[in-house]
């Protein structure tokens, strides 16, 4: 850990509890809808809340951490004992990457098993990911932090292939009023995850010290809420424009959501 | 309690935080699903998440009894004055041990006469089980360790006997549509409680130290999450397939929009 100056200090600090605000109001919004929608797409609002209240549970924690792991002396801030606690961020992602994977499946509507089948294998995919990541992110060689780094990448991989291509038919076929919003919701995704390794590689290309710190603190606080706060609002907004083509359809075209 | 590595302790205080967020989220998902069964179910859910909700609040406890046991001197933890309270995985076991039985019993929808004659049988067996575990636990000597961890191993297999035995017809005869589950869920009790011996006979079997501590305590947070998070979505599914069921026998047969 390296000296900071306030104003580093204090614009991390205050990322984190812009973090823990996003995502706590964010997931209070997400179960408050649940009445909103139909049966069939509460589970995926669920779920979206539970994704925002878990990374708002860490982002509390990941604060107070902050706070212990430096003291005030003589205008700068140097790193006390309290050495600050990185390995929320990856128990905290190894929880919600998944499950961000299982709102966008739910939200689709898909047959029973093809839902069972998308879920379990893109999550574990996800699953797979972060832990490859993690050996990586504590290590202090940039070797290591390449090698798993790049581990990391063949999940992520195959998951944006799978997102085209595998989901790339089912995604066309969503209801015409849903398909712009289900087809932005995939891109955010890999959008906003593809934002995670280039913060993880700033530590591996050289960039060290106080400036690394901020970016890849505030870099990976403004990635988590884009991933699960912006994903979520989408997601919210598929199950509403579903939940009113279920009624409408319900009285002349018998064609199911679907 | 002895002294642990940066590495050691680190382990198991995420363990801790990553249970506490893994129930805290659990307990919410279960609740959350309650308007979504019919209402023979509901008791199901409310149990459900009952079990993860203490077991988050005694993790957050246990994450604080650790913080407080060790601090940081020359680079490793050594314990203070403030022993770790490992009294609240018991307390913890007393409450949540029992209901999780109850939990099965309430999800198979039996008649009102059985489910209560199961769930007290069961529920007192549990009850059993747990404080016969104590006092081998607290205790430093092999000899009492071998003796109450044996002597909770009688309501243990009873219990066991009950599940694969004296439920084995009614498991048989649940809906097609749940029965897998119903078993899974069943054999998912009884894996995921075999591996509380295994940890608790961990330390008298000569494994001590460091390396007993971390494999006491992220073993019993494990075979916790499994038992708990992992079995109460079991029998979330089986509550939301049984009503789907119900539904769909309501009217002709169409199956219901998946």
């Amino acid at each position: 850990m390296e000296t900071l100056s306030i104003g580093q200090y204090d614009l991390i600090y205050n990322a984190f509890s812009f973090g823990f605000a996003t995502l706590a109001a964010a997931t209070l919004f997400f179960w408050l809808g649940i009445s909103q929608v139909k049966p069939q797409y509460k589970t995926a609002l669920v779920v979206t809340g539970l994704v925002t209240f878990i990374a708002a549970y860490h982002y509390w924690r990941i604060g107070q951490s902050w706070s212990d792991a430096y003291t005030l002396v003589e205008g700068v801030h140097v790193p006390t004992e309290m050495v600050f606690n990185s390995a929320y961020r990856y128990v905290d992602w190894l929880l919600t990457v998944p499950l961000l994977l299982v709102e966008l499946i739910l939200v689709m509507g898909l047959t029973k098993s093809e839902t069972v089948k998308r879920a379990t294998s893109l999550g574990l995919a996800a699953l797979l990911m972060v832990a490859l990541g993690y050996p990586g992110e504590v290590s202090d060689s940039a070797n290591v932090r390449w090698t798993f780094g790049l581990l990391s990448m063949i999940p992520f991989l195959w998951i944006v292939y799978q997102l085209y291509v595998g989901l790339g038919t089912a995604i066309e076929n969503q209801p015409e009023n849903a398909r712009g919003l289900v087809r932005a919701a995939r891109n955010v995704t890999v959008a906003s995850w593809a934002f995670y390794p280039v913060v993880y590689f700033a530590g591996a290309v050289g960039l060290e010290g106080a400036t690394a710190t901020v970016v890849v603190e505030v870099g990976y606080t403004i990635a988590d809420l884009i991933a699960k706060a912006g994903f979520g609002v989408l997601i919210f907004l598929i199950a509403m424009r579903k939940s009113e083509d279920v009624a409408s359809i319900g009285k002349d075209k018998a064609i199911p959501a679907e």
